[in-house]
């Protein structure tokens, strides 16, 4: 058992909508991502997800709103629900959610991820 | 859905080692909690506990070493494991951790919250 240092980690965090797996209890994930531009439309059928501003801020977008968050505000996603984050300028954020989240959910593309790397 | 901002939900916390309920997703809950001064030794039989610290420092005390925590670190106490925090000035954690997670553990004592208030 040792502690974890988020500043520590995301500085070893190069590439954008590339969530890092640096930790797992109960069996969830807690992930780190660096966010810039826009994502993928997508939902997760079965899985809540927690995001939670670390650095910098971006704009949840649902089908009929977005929601502006910035750093020490967070926001569960229901699962179900269509979101796309979008930013123009890096925001870091951490995840929190179950161990079989993909994190383009529904949607297959080029920003999919099958197997995040712990760091 | 609205986003949870954490620095508003700690300023209407006026109590020590009482965990109020933030978030749920995945049949986990999100908490705050101030902790000043020492808790109880405790274990939590079949759940892991994260906790992260937002503002101040602590020790995680274990039986047979402590770890130090400050802002940005987190810690996961695996299931099992005998753990009581401690910190002279006072300090906010978030906490995630199953709905079923009771604050003292295996152990009953004044600082028993048997139900967590939401805020």
């Amino acid at each position: 058992m040792k502690k974890i240092n988020l500043l520590n980690k995301f500085s070893l965090i190069d590439s954008y909508w590339d969530p890092k797996i640096i930790g797992e209890l109960n069996n969830q994930h807690v992930k780190l991502v660096k966010f810039k531009g826009e994502f993928v439309w997508h939902k997760h059928e079965n899985e809540d997800e927690l995001f939670l501003v670390i650095k910098g801020k971006f704009d949840m977008q649902f089908r009929d709103h977005a929601i502006s968050l910035g750093e020490y505000d967070l926001i569960v996603v229901p699962r179900g629900v269509e979101h796309c984050p979008i930013t123009k300028d890096e925001v870091h954020v951490l995840l929190f959610e179950p161990v079989t989240t993909l994190n383009t959910g529904d949607v297959k593309s080029d920003k999919t991820i099958n197997k995040p790397e712990k760091i």
